[in-house]
């Protein structure tokens, strides 16, 4: 049995066919431009194989409330050519077979929970620090919604008090996207984050921030394991420091356990994405 | 068909005997002594009635994860008596029947999405702001737990500039409960809540708080309703302060449809818990 798996991103779409092992067959990454030439060559690739159901992990946000009447829609996205898109009805329509709708970070988080570094727990959140800052969760091999995915990043923490920087959020300044995405980096100190490797502080500082996060989703969601992926945890210094001040900050109050089990980077390099994409397929 | 439900708060443990559709037959309220003492007196109350299963929203934090050697057991509470107590090994002991046990926050939340104010709704977060504060959470008839369940209160928000106070948390000082409790009210002021009643900006300062508690928990869990109960909510005035403060935060990121239907009171007066507790022998 064919499957196929999209991750389907702001600046490319993945698309994967594979089976129900998660063995991926063929693989391709795509440009995202305009959503009809998007979907068109999508649509090219998946037509050489008989696929018989579609997973896909969506940008967003998009509409994941099933009672909603815009379901399976693009929200508010500043890709303006993206907002309003119906990816769930075109997809169906395009190919026939049931497609299996939830955001990119929960097909990331059900790609680890299911062939990566979370293949052994029960729970795992997984946390993007890319452009923007995202999370998805997956429990008993469930990816969490709600009444719909806001997607997590644009909560409020507590400012550090040195730290004057306005924030980078369009909708609310300083909130944590605003404040540590790699945006927020770009933002603050005028250059990538790459760029700054050798400055500890600017690494203090994101972890800082990171922390206070990651105890805010621990003491909500609980998961057994925190994966941190995205462009910005490619400043792999951040892992210990991030270790370090989730100690501090929960200071007892809740066992997390083995710090370096608890907070981890992701177990699958590119590919958890696509293949929590595929594994979306399975469940039902 | 009797089924037992006890809320089992540090002040009091309600104990009621009622039926699978909701229906109290009797209730009695014992105060929270020593273990031995407290559940000597649950067991005579609940021993002229034949249960066949009881359902326990207990105080915390309590060891909920089901693989723990400690699982069903009181953790690291103030009460030192209770600290390291097994109440549910100790509850089974006792009445020889199936023992549900969860926390009081989601016997709470679970009693109104049954029987209360959001029984109309497929999800419901019960925020309670009182000696602490804890939440809890139910979707389709499930109470969430996690891999334990830290009760949600000691989340890290922005604190308000103009606001120099160190936070009443014992473990992490200026986190939500060491904020906004009543416990934080009464350290700031110097005096309880209740007394404060005509100052505006102690109302203003605390929806500032539970706003932002209500954005994140509604960023990560995207709840249907938020029920606000607990002594603090006994300040009527901040219902408005606090809608109109989500609203203000969210700035349009998210829909949270009608404010005054998203944020709301408890429907059930105090009968929330101790009815949540019956409802959760239901379940399995
Ligand atoms: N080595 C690095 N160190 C710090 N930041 C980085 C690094 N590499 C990429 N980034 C930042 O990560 C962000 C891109 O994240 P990425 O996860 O690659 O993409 P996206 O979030 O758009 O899917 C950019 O803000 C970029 O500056
Ligand atoms: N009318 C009121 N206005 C403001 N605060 C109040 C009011 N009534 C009670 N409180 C505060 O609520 C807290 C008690 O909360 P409650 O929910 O009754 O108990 P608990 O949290 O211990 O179960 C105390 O801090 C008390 O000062
Ligand atoms: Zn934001
Ligand atoms: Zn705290």
């Amino acid at each position: 049995m064919l499957l196929g798996g999209i991750e389907a991103g702001g600046t490319k779409f993945v698309c994967a066919v594979g089976d129900d092992s998660g063995r991926i067959i063929n693989k391709i990454s795509l440009p995202t431009v305009d959503p009809e030439e998007t979907i068109k060559a999508v649509r090219e690739f998946f037509n050489t194989y008989s696929i018989e159901a579609l997973g896909v992990g969506s940008f967003g946000p998009i509409d994941l409330d099933v009672d909603s009447e815009t379901y399976g829609t693009i929200l508010n996205t500043p890709k303006t050519k993206w907002k309003h898109y119906d990816l769930l009805g075109n997809l169906k329509r395009a190919f026939q077979v049931p497609v299996y709708l939830d955001t990119d970070v929960n097909a990331a988080a059900l790609g680890e929970y299911k062939y990566g570094v979370a293949s052994d727990v029960k729970s795992c959140l997984y946390i993007t620090v890319g452009t923007g800052i995202g999370a998805g969760f997956v429990q008993d091999g469930k990816t969490y919604i709600g009444k719909n995915h806001p997607e997590m990043g644009h909560i409020f923490v507590q400012q550090r008090e040195d730290d004057t920087f306005a924030g980078s959020c369009p909708y609310h300044g300083a909130c944590l996207e605003g404040l540590a995405s790699g945006t927020a980096i770009e933002k603050r100190y005028g250059q990538k984050g790459v760029s700054l490797s050798d400055k500890e502080e600017v690494w203090e500082l994101e972890a800082y921030y990171l922390a206070q996060a990651i105890v805010n989703y621990t003491m909500i969601l609980s998961p057994e394991m925190i994966i941190l992926g995205g462009g910005v945890m490619k400043q792999e210094n951040l892992y210990p420091l991030i270790r370090e001040k989730v100690l501090e900050l929960v200071n007892g109050y809740v066992e997390i356990g083995s710090r370096s089990e608890f907070i981890v980077a992701p177990g699958l390099a590119d590919e958890q994405g696509v293949k929590g994409a595929l594994a979306l397929t399975f469940g039902e």
